[in-house]
């Protein structure tokens, strides 16, 4: 009987057949009659699938512990995949998401999911808006206070015909590190990965991103970004989407060359108890970002996405202290000069 | 430099002046030559102060440590009166804030703050509602887990004439109760102290306001209620506001009769770490209902309020665990099912 109450509550925001959940995935989430193989739905859930894959076996190379897998389908089309390594020996908690959704969502849904906010200005506020939207996403927190935390999404997105404009697609994503302490050459080593990934594509790329990043993850009620940066793009749709699924293909997978170098290099390094609060205090931010600004969270919970999925970003623990403010000249203090004021890493 | 960055971000989402630290707070927090000592402003804020003195000295007694206070005051008017006690030997975290704001927002902070939606619909999005806004609010958070946290908030508010709308007042406000397991004698206990203070002032304010709060403090995306309830109520303005302040000043200062009995019968209960750590998932799930949905923090964080303040409702220390659901037939399974299925205690 509790069951029914929560999925009343989850059915009146979404247009979302629950879910079965299954214990092997099928080959496609898509719908196999409907979306071809050479589409653009079935190219990218394609890509994220196997990037799950090859990076899910990058991270229990290192940690030892295998993640767990829950899967499910949904009758109307579309499902998940989520993999969790919960209590690892490197990491206390590390998810990696495979989503395909059909549905229809309310329009402010909408215009949490696209960002552009004036798109769709005008246009009313009635009836749903049917979409489709795959997507990758991952969040993963070692233990060790001087190894970073780090975040991955990549997704596609295409909106049907709605209330007179016409059907939409767009691409967006990132990857974004965020450490307790400003250690440059790491911080230059990721960075530098995904300027080189950028470059492959267009130049103008890596700046655009890097600023946009900075921008995107910004805490505002603090003025202090969530982390150390990286790159974030949405709304991509400004040539072929041969090519921009060429760029997203690329980022994702770059992203254990850009992080596991840096977990490995500090995975067993010491730490005092204080160094460990302070990841703690930052762990607290984190959940403030994500809850309260994220936009990939805040869609999910008002499309009716799997919770346990969409939450799996949040921290295993997280503290928050009052009025907590680093001595100067401490790394502490260093770190959060470099959050309020976003550097250049390369 | 780093004061910089965060004053600027604060301060492009709000009129508010810069705060001004002070030692010793002024008699009143209202504007002394125009708020009279007979207008609702300034009589509503005597209320909270004196409220906040009493229950702070309440919960020193019981705790043995002292709150610190931080007290500042803007110059166009207005101020706040933190006071927090911090790793306490009952409570790990409370606080007691005061505040008295002068100021103009952004019409969705004030659609967020009224709760009223409609009200205000097609009057556009242009300009800045000017407002006074004055309450108290306090979250307390204990250590242990058979002790529960309790949250209560008093709020009026005024607005000038804006767009061609009339200025309006109203009142809001409510104490409720977040166990991490249920005992229904003390659910009754906290209940009963509320339907007897409603009902000396209108006996269908209990079952409305219970009800209220079961469905205002929802985690909508998990179908479950934050706590076990109390009472809550908003944009009360239906009779003379003579008549509501006291119904205010009655409700505010029954929570220590209301809150502490409870604590002190289990302040001392012993515990064992899987029930620690059951209170840790039930916080996560406070910073879940306080960051996504509360609109008491909504506002703040909107309006420009003093962050530290605001978030002074984060526990000390909270957890996330994948997947997590109490076995069946215990204790936590229990609590679940109340937050699901929201009871009746008296």
């Amino acid at each position: 009987p509790p069951r029914v109450v929560l999925r009343r509550a989850v059915m009146e925001r979404t247009s979302l057949d629950p879910e079965t959940y299954i214990s092997t995935p099928p080959a496609t989430l898509c719908r196999p009659d409907i979306d071809k193989p050479d589409s653009m739905r079935a190219r990218f859930e394609k890509v994220i699938r196997e990037a799950q894959d090859s990076i899910v076996k990058a991270i229990e190379e290192v940690d030892g512990k295998k993640f767990i897998q829950d899967a499910w389908t949904r009758p109307g089309g579309g499902g998940g995949i989520s993999r969790v390594l919960a209590d690892g020996n490197v990491w206390e908690k590390a998810g990696v998401n495979v989503s395909v959704v059909y549905g229809s969502m309310p329009p402010e849904a909408y215009r949490a999911a696209s960002g552009n906010q004036d798109k769709f200005k005008g246009k009313g506020d009635v009836g749903r808006v049917p979409f489709f939207a795959a997507g990758i996403s991952s969040v993963m927190h070692p233990r060790n206070p001087h190894a970073p935390t780090m975040h991955f999404n990549y997704r596609y997105f295409e909106t049907d015909e709605w209330n007179g404009i016409p059907g939409q697609w767009w691409f967006g994503g990132g990857t974004d590190i965020t450490p307790c302490y400003v250690v440059p050459e790491d911080m230059a080593h990721f960075h530098g990965t995904y300027k080189k990934v950028c470059d492959r594509h267009d130049p103008s790329y890596y700046p655009k991103f890097k600023k946009w990043c900075d921008e995107y993850f910004l805490i505002k009620h603090r003025g202090e970004t969530r982390g150390l940066g990286g790159i974030f793009f949405d709304d991509l749709n400004d040539r072929e989407a041969n090519e921009i699924i060429k760029f997203s293909t690329d980022a994702v997978n770059s992203v254990v060359d850009a992080y596991v170098p840096i977990v490995k290099k500090h995975m067993n390094d010491p730490y005092t108890p204080e160094e460990k609060e302070w990841q703690q205090v930052r762990r607290g931010r984190y959940v403030e970002f994500n809850l309260v600004y994220d936009r990939g969270t805040t869609f999910g919970l008002k499309t009716g996405g799997r919770i346990e999925s969409i939450l799996m970003s949040m921290p295993r623990t997280a503290s928050w202290l009052y009025n907590h403010e680093p001595a100067k000249g401490t790394r502490e203090a260093d770190f959060m000069d470099a959050a309020r004021n976003p550097r250049e890493w390369l």
